[in-house]
């Protein structure tokens, strides 16, 4: 981000933001930290992005995919084997995206705090 | 994020999941990088975050704050006078925060032509 975002031409600010709302969504983002560890089936991913919908995780792969930051490789066999693994662009964001999920990981209990901070001072 | 996910916590994993879903957020994103340079008033913020809403902005912020990412400020003026700026938790998050919203700067054109080839193939 430019140190003064007033400076930002309002088209490119937009493209920014549109990429931005794809690739800052939750789903994505576990995915891509998944990914970063190894290859992953489908029926894999299902199983370990806990809460995820089928149909959700479909809709994620393919974005992910059409953004360029997930490859998918078909294996011709009965019944299909179809494996998911990152980019060379999506190993580029992936260092930004553990980061995230880390920062999230050791600041929970501070967010927590504050939380329960916020609504008593709402409830007082 | 642990090299193996499946040996996370499955509660602590869930949590995480929360405070993901409310940080990897667009505005929470836009907002806190605007932050990051200076404080600003809720009508600034309304005027540079191009594209949202005044109640989007005003649930944004209150999230924030509940979170503990973003300090507000009422100077009980007339009209009252109210400013939004980074806490301590709030400016440990935007190392990351910023290097998303550069990474997403620097990589638009790429994930562009991405999209356009994967169209091209899905139509053809």
């Amino acid at each position: 981000m430019p140190n003064d975002p007033f400076q930002w031409d309002s088209r490119e600010d937009c493209e920014v933001r549109q990429i931005l709302d794809r690739i800052a969504d939750k789903w994505s983002l576990l995915v891509m930290a998944l990914l970063e560890n190894r290859t992953m089936r489908f029926t894999e991913l299902l199983k370990t992005v806990d809460g995820v919908s089928q149909r959700m995780l479909t809709v994620t792969l393919r974005q992910l995919e059409r953004d360029g930051l997930v490859s998918r490789t078909v294996f011709p066999v009965i019944p299909p084997h179809v494996e998911y693994s990152l980019t060379d662009l999506g190993r580029s964001l992936n260092t930004t995206v553990t980061a995230l999920v880390t920062w999230t990981e050791s600041h929970q209990s501070d967010i927590a705090a504050s939380r329960a901070r916020y609504d008593e001072a709402v409830a007082g």
